[in-house]
């Protein structure tokens, strides 16, 4: 992370502390009490835990560095640690779903409380901390962010459990045409990839450096439903010869015959989205696919997946309309952009609709290492056996996305709001 | 079970029915709706489940047998189904802790719209019903009466995987004196057990029928905690040759060193109860053990466990002073009682104090055939790999427990109310 | 174990004791070293196992009692104690798989040098031991025909698993018409069960006691493959309302369809016989079932399996024709008995033809108590979670049945020689 | 692969068929029929099973192509057939080790059989044949050489398995001083790695293509166990901060506390090897680490693994001397070589003493294509959570390691002959 002092004066950090944290809030109204406890896979977390952990984000790490702080809970130090060995043991993850207490309005209270304390630290930030704390609160920001992604991920799961589907928020869905796929034409040589300039980034978009790219051709636009179920309709999930041996294993021991979400129903496609069951919308990009099903469908159409320097070069030239940030809380999950369709600009959409796989293992950049401390831990030790994903989804917030962004996942992960596009080599 | 018309009118069924109903919300007033949603493991359903079921059960055995009768809910049927194949497809149990909605709100109406149906089909009963509609109510609020104690020993459960421990009600537990055990001897020769007279039982209790006892001694109180500690204290859990060899596996497999919520801290044991953690009472009968551990402390007792018929005989014989059962609330679980301790009977507390396994394995009686559809589900086919238990626990309620009752769990169960107390062969 | 001295002189012990001892090297002769090495599941032992265990059994109970003898190896002790705790710690079961040494040579060379010893113990046997030697010695000679007959189950789904099918030993199956099936009726009243008399038997036969018993009847021979075939035809593997809850999650676990080692090819019905496939015998006994299937079977056809204590006395009363004991070596797995056929007895073939199921769980006799010691561990710390089945089958040595063995087995095992017959109330 | 016709004559290519083929029999000598039947683990195959694919190997893809060719068993298609989708069904990989037939005379008869034809075949090439054959035959060669590989690190993990820690081989182990270790500095810039020239490559390390470096160190020579032992003393398996997060998890799961193999009696080190336990040789190259160790060294030792480009381009810099390859059959694993101690060359023993894990992920080269068809499974379709390992080990044959050679595994792998040297930035 770029722990480093921001433009942002403290009082517009104020600000937007206040703005950040009451959205998580907002995002939860949606839900009864019941529907924020359950953690419906080990990967899942309940949303009081989402709630909670930020809370403890800044009590550990801004609130406790103050001389004769007392917690807010003596519990809560383990509770609700997410994975960060140097602050000491956690609450086993694959637990969190067995805890009913504290309850909502116990969290909200510790929120608050939260809210409150840092607030007044900010008012009058002593001399020692001036270095120190601006920066590790905008990192606060950005890892609650972060969780509010995850918030809507996770209850999305949930809610799929249960035969009932119960709508998370009722949504309008415009069915428009997509765009037609267009191949865009990218020269090689020595590029520059990385964070740069005064910004907010994670320590794993940097340092910035020279990449050898090859001539390429990138996509217009995500792969859509429609595409996808042209894959699906031509035996693409019985066919091993199109995927990865770990994807077809991952295949056969999960069954998989379409994206998470989808189901059949007299004979046509359905999807479960947060407003509930959809008819399949095919203009719309194809969501909530695993690495291995983006790769299978890759060399199922003759192209592949773009590196993410690729992703981050095309990115960089062309900028790119933005697609279907979760701050407008549009509701249903990926809707199709009227605007997009109409746009001029040859790569719509590369931020904002969903999360695109790229060919790329999570691997340090040149010269990366980890800041000390618990810290270092946020994004460093993961960097084995995942996948990036880059230009955040219809359910990141817009002022958590940047072209740099690297997120990551297994490669078999789908319940995030996980699409793709395709790349091929230049001919 | 015992589907005959019993001596009760209408009028007293419909009462005794708002009554039962209403305790088991009753139950649930200290629990929060966070509370009502966990499955800690397998064995346990969360609260909300258990008070949907026991009205499922009413719905589907009593008023779907009205013509044109309409579910209250098109997806209740599949949702609250325990596992009963005659009636269809269920909601995979291990599964019901996913569940969000409805919520306990929504439960509570839906428990509320089948009393009142219930209600008012008995006012006016029409005469083709008026044969067996009683008898499955009654059987109804049997199985409800069955449902109340596991609401307690599951969210018991629930509240133990908190490292808060959360305290369900307070309660007050005196310490008095546990009775000095004595050994009462009883005759061999032919006797009968099982269900005699017009009261209610389950289709388990019979048919009456006669067996062979041999001369036997029963202990006049169940095994204490205190007791039990000089088992542990003597490396019980460390000598293989006490146990079963299942027992030993279940042992070493789950870690066992003492009893469920049985925990040290600071060199001195403590449980974990309804009312919180407490210091171990050493009068209080010895509970949350599993027939492994009862078996293994019997042989190193050089005693033995009773089977059911030795335990049916003694009750029956010697009447039996009651326990501490759930109706009155008393709060904490296994209180010791004062009038016990004085108590002139020979064998005291045979009823109400704590579950006592016996060493007989569930089987039918001779002559046992279930019922024919659905109700046939309720226990016949659980005969196998389970150990009878006698006599209810301070979580039963009075109203529900009789000499010939016959519990059942499988031999490695311990998060019910369980104990036991010893016998030996005449000498 | 009637650890008593038996009528036998030391000379006819140990000319028996070679007998034994030689017979279970004759079963291996069919076998490759490979086949010798495999465990195909936890509860198979590889052939290399069983012939060293047998062994380890006298060295650790017989010669080591010998003041200075020197173990033939220092590791056997740890790698061939199959479960006796008191006699220490035990290489891990479900390893036994992975040890290619001893290879087969060493172990009999093993074997040999055992037999040797005990041979000349028993010529010049010591005073001190003359008392307790000659009944180990008898009793590890049923121990090793015990293992006699697992060597012969384990092989055969040893290769049941290689679909290359191979052959233990080529054999002819005579096909005759069976029995017509008739019932026999009991009367009941108090009656005696248990081991009596001088010869041997295991200390679970015993005590001898009195029961009580109802009138029965019981079905003068097994059920057939051919009346089997008529419950699978009926659906009987699809309707749950026959089975025990427990039978019906195993079948939908393990996905059964039909017995184990029956297969459909070219829409016939064949079974994996130690003679290699064959098209199934209708007229055999059915075989290679579990307690729940023939549970679910008896239920089908109205009747139920017979308690233990009915099997002794039916036994005990008729006699019984033998059955197709192995020490003939007759090669394929349950012919038909031409001679049984015809038979005049009331009751053929209770012994030796398949393990008959009883409805009894596995527990003590009363006043039953084990054996101090490491022998103790023979039998008494199985008795849970498993069912008695009694008769011997055609894999029993003829010298090692008799109508008061209980052999018992958990009610989901299926890869022993396990048959059942009905039994029903009196009308 | 690079299935193009190389300078070698036909021949010459028979010959060096013959030769290969014999090493694999050659390895199998000291092994018993026992040794060859048991797989430990689902990642281990049978040594029988190696023999018996190899062979079917040059069956399905060579002999196979001829009109009329009859298999030499109708089942060993099946049954050898490892991951070729496009082959067929294969028997279950986890499996492999319940086959005890076809035993080891009938799998050598097989493998004979084979040679035969093969031999044949290349006498009499049919033209059509002429432009595919001889580089089929090729590929199958070093594909038996991979076997041969595993064949030596399958048997030596079967063994580890056994209390006897039985020796595949005597061997002679010379305790010689390791040299010092050295940094040398490579500049960065543009170089090209990938297999060149007419040699044999696998098509993985095809394109060669152009790569972007910066300026690295990297060390003269392995880590050792010396070296590894002061990272164990200073806990460096108890400090969650050196580890990936995954890598923190598999030591937690699998209770890793030291390399696979070693282990401690009486106060001292010693390692399980192919000569049987050996007191901990300090100077050879630590072995049997995953990655996750040799991540975690790294950091511990403020050092990172080399990107396998850095491996590539240093080893085609400065050449490495031999290390101590298995055609020698020098017996030990992993002996020091005194020639390497004293050699002039900076970079000693790059090739042939144990596989070095790189900081690369497994992926393809850019343009890298899959041949169509079933040997376009050999290598793409793994390109999946695994890592590049370079150098060869002292397990591989000469004529099987070469610069450019991409060999790859999981993460958490140990039993393959795995080491590590490190790499720094430059400064």
């Amino acid at each position: 992370m770029q722990l480093t002092e921001h433009a942002s004066s403290l009082d517009e950090l104020r600000e937007r502390f206040q703005t950040v944290r009451n959205f998580s809030e907002t995002l939860c109204e949606p839900l009864t009490p019941e529907d924020c406890v359950v953690q419906s896979m080990p990967d899942v977390s309940p949303t009081r835990w989402h709630l909670a952990h930020t809370s403890w984000f800044f009590e550990t790490f801004v609130l406790a560095r103050q001389p004769d702080y007392t917690p807010h809970h003596p519990e809560y130090e383990y509770l609700f640690n997410s994975y960060y060995n140097s602050v000491g043991k956690q609450f086993p993850r694959p637990q969190r779903g067995m805890l009913t207490r504290p309850g909502r309005d116990e969290v909200i209270e510790y929120r608050h409380s939260i809210d409150v304390a840092v607030s007044r630290l900010l008012e009058d930030l002593p001399e020692d901390m001036a270095g120190s704390v601006p920066a590790i609160i905008e990192l606060g920001l950005h890892h609650e962010q972060q969780h509010q992604e995850l918030i809507l991920t996770d209850i999305k799961h949930v809610l799929s459990c249960n035969p009932l589907m119960p709508v998370y928020r009722e949504g309008v869905t415009q069915l428009t045409p997509s765009r037609e796929l267009e191949w865009i034409d990218f020269d090689g040589g020595i590029r520059e990839i990385g964070h740069t300039g005064s910004g907010f980034a994670y320590d794993n978009e940097s340092p910035r450096h020279e990449v050898l790219l090859r001539d390429f051709s990138l996509a217009s636009r995500p792969v859509t439903a429609g595409d996808y179920l042209a894959f699906i309709e031509d035996d693409g999930y019985r066919r091993p010869e199109l995927w990865l041996s770990m994807g077809w294993s991952a295949l056969e021991q999960e069954q998989w015959t379409a994206p998470l979400y989808w189901f059949e129903k007299d004979g046509k496609w359905w999807e479960f989205t947060l407003a509930g069951p959809r008819p399949l919308n095919p203009a719309a990009p194809v969501c909530h696919v695993s690495y291995f099903e983006a790769d299978a469908f890759a060399r199922w159409a003759n192209g592949r997946l773009p590196t993410e320097t690729e992703w981050e070069v095309a990115c960089a030239t062309h900028g790119a309309a933005d697609g279907h940030f979760v701050d407008g809380l549009l509701a249903a999950d990926r809707p199709v952009h009227p605007a997009a369709a109409a746009s001029d600009q040859p790569i719509a959409q590369m931020l904002g609709d969903v999360w695109e796989w790229t060919a790329s293992p999570y691997v340090a950049y040149p010269g990366y290492r980890a800041a000390a401390g618990a810290l270092g831990e946020y994004n460093g030790k993961f960097m084995c056996n995942q996948y990036v994903l880059r230009g955040g989804s219809c359910a990141t917030h817009s002022t958590h996305i940047r072209p740099t962004y690297r997120n990551f996942f297994p490669p078999e992960a789908r319940w995030q709001f996980s699409g793709f596009r395709l790349a091929r080599d230049a001919e």
